[in-house]
């Protein structure tokens, strides 16, 4: 058998922010296999299910979920151990996939992965895909890229991440505070549900911040100051859109004061 | 007169890498403001051409070409002398923009400016407005994302850009070597025509690089790995391409050994 496999950046899901090649893509698919969990499952299900209406022309695919593998308990503090069951954990789930891929695809055909914003930033698609491949199923593996929510970020702010000439680091929320200096440029900040810039503020008290949450969304929410006179709106607005949809999914940009010109 | 400017960010050029959001933003513009110069001005010229041809579905629009002022010498190396000039060359070009805007809509309408890639990223476009709305002009600004040539780059290789749990770091060919360090994570470089990446092999003989050009068009190229071995490959595929087309446009990725395992 021989298996396509298309893993496809959808963007904010609005139909409007896919490119034609994701919407060519999406029409090639025979079987969509998709795992989400948390509390954002049943919403972002509706959404993704939405989408597929929207763009998919034919009736004939298939969505099939495939569950995560239970994780064993995280208590061991032996570092060793502890990344050998993420290890196992990482084969039990390509396992469970290659198993779904040889059920649904007998004769060969297209699988395809719908990828929230763009494969390439902060998911684990790929890996995923890859860890497949090991498990001894033939596939060749398209990627098409989709608008991230950084993207759509600067786009509603109309800013450029860059400042002129200057660099643009991309980091987490886990990394945020250890990782901070000036000289990094402009701060693109992802998975961040704590607000950890908050804790910048002492050493940098003259950062400016520029934030949205659930972009593409009709509940899209922006706010952009100091961030020490917005940083309490943005915890209110948090709150809000968490208790109107169960989720809230926002990432930022932080910028220090400009430290150079404009350069020809 | 109420003046709208749509930035548009077109991506490669390629009619499929164009969202919905964008397609329809081009249909909603009555004159286009270009401002192309340099050897790749007239190929991009027919490339921006087909692409109009190709997506916007009426006949009713303009290309207006507008020229850059003239740049006075360089040769001042007072600092303060140099950087008024710069701040002079800008308010003469926000000048010319807002003049042609004023002509051709007299009562207002839609103004375009297509943007390869995203207007996000490395591109002046957004400042130019910003400039022109300091004339005077009144003007609101709707910015689409596009694909970026970075995106593209990832999807080619199948890569996601950062490491597990990791950051990413994209800059510049003129900033690479003063800025690099392993720490930064994953390194995109941009607008980096002489390829400065050579000059960390020294002290960072592990790199690897994930190289590509002409993202999206038909000469497309693509190098990957060690970057001790493939660097003249790639010298000589740029050589290849720029006589080809007059010009090349790549990008690329480092990436150091891995240093972290992978995170649950």
């Amino acid at each position: 058998m021989s298996v396509e496999v298309v893993v496809v950046g959808i963007g904010s899901g609005l139909a409007a922010h896919l490119t034609g090649e994701a919407v060519a893509a999406l029409n090639r698919v025979d079987v969509f296999l998709v795992a989400d969990k948390g509390s954002a499952a049943a919403d972002l299900r509706t959404l993704r299910t939405e989408l597929c209406v929207a763009v998919i022309t034919h009736p004939g695919y298939r969505v099939v979920e495939v569950a995560d593998p239970e994780r064993g308990p995280d208590a061991e503090r032996d570092r060793a151990a502890y990344e050998a069951g993420v290890r196992d954990w990482h084969h039990a789930r390509a396992e469970r996939y290659a198993d779904v891929i040889r059920r649904e695809l007998p004769e060969g055909g297209t699988v395809g992965f719908l990828v929230w914003g763009d494969p390439a930033f902060y998911d684990s698609t790929l890996r995923i895909v890859e860890s497949v491949a090991e498990q001894g199923v033939e596939l060749t593996t398209t990627v098409v890229p989709g608008i991230s929510s950084v993207q759509l970020l600067a786009a509603r702010h109309r800013l450029v991440l860059n400042g002129v000439g200057g660099s643009i680091h991309v980091t987490t929320g886990r990394r945020l505070v250890a990782d901070y200096h000036p000289g990094l440029g402009d701060v693109v900040v992802m998975l961040d549900g704590a607000l950890t810039c908050a804790r910048l503020l002492e050493a940098h008290p003259d950062l400016h911040i520029f934030w949205g949450a659930q972009l593409g969304l009709p509940d899209e929410a922006l706010v952009a100051g100091p961030l020490a006179e917005v940083l309490d709106e943005i915890r209110a607005t948090r709150l809000r859109l968490r208790a109107h949809r169960g989720w809230v999914m926002d990432t930022y940009l932080l910028r220090g004061p400009s430290l150079s010109l404009p350069l020809p």
